[in-house]
């Protein structure tokens, strides 16, 4: 989000056919929930039009990068690297340590799938648990975000979108931003 | 959680093929992020095995039901139904107030795929936003649990597990539950 360094999730170990819809929730949760951008990895990529589209429909800023060296560019960044996995660190044990680096220095959260190469486990800053049991990389990355920015995400507002959702108690209501402003 | 009234989550509109893994994740999030149990509707039924084997193998209590009626389960709910949606009133204006209601009643969390019958709506005590973008049921639902237990969730114990992970700043380490409690 602006006003804060830069928070980029780097989605890891996508495996064709199975992970394709799970690699599109991490991409869309990543943007809902206040990181900067996405960096799919490998296989991945294929799912970055659909991050894209919802970008230009909903609005940004939000990057949607492909990369074919995903183990480099977390080698390489210059900044905290954060991975989510089940054998990490409590998260409530670790935030605030997290926070601290992150008003200074940009932080990588890595988000894999079941098979996380070793030398990832050694070049993340932390390891982060949400929970140690089994669940879900959507799971423990949107409790991560939310709990990094502590909710501030949830007022953000976005740049150029084609349509607005206007929350309701019942029902369903989409607008054309231009018509919102209009109602002001 | 134990000491409090009963969340059972209730997964809607699974489409076959496509959301097996969603699903699964739903479930999944469920059970480790402080829900009584979930109840899988119609094609849902499918990923009750894996959710009840992790819940062998990582312990309880978790129940896993399902249903051939859950429009009809949502309608007789004796307690507040919570519909997650990104129509919905945002989940900051409202988790105090659900809360509340939770102290005195159980709390049933509807969590759809795309197409929502109307009804799902209109019998909801809260439609709830988790940001009012698109993104993810697993991510809604995440975020929902750690706010409405506060985190207390992440504290809990769990009863017979057969493998036990033991958090660590580096590394892979599961135990067997007993050898833990030797070490103690």
């Amino acid at each position: 989000m602006r006003s804060a360094q830069d928070v980029t999730v780097l989605r890891l170990g996508h495996r064709p056919g199975r992970d394709e819809r799970i690699t599109t929730h991490v991409g869309l949760t990543a943007r809902a929930l206040g990181a900067d951008g996405v960096v799919l990895a490998g296989a991945a990529r294929s799912r970055a039009d659909t991050v894209v589209d919802i970008t230009d429909r909903f609005g940004g800023p939000f990057d949607v990068e492909t990369t074919e060296e995903p183990k480099r560019r977390i080698r390489e960044f210059e900044g905290t690297v954060v991975h989510l996995t089940m054998y990490g660190e409590p998260i409530q044990d670790v935030e605030d340590d997290i926070r601290t680096h992150h008003e200074t220095e940009p932080l990588l959260v890595v988000v894999g799938a079941e098979k996380v190469p070793f030398e990832v486990y050694e070049r993340a800053d932390y390891n982060v648990g949400v929970t140690n049991q089994p669940h879900s990389e959507i799971a423990s990355l949107a409790v991560f975000l939310d709990r990094l920015y502590e909710g501030a995400q949830l007022d953000r507002e976005w740049d150029d979108p084609d349509q607005v959702v206007v929350p309701m108690e019942t029902g369903k209501k989409v607008v054309d931003p231009e018509d919102l402003e209009d109602a002001d």
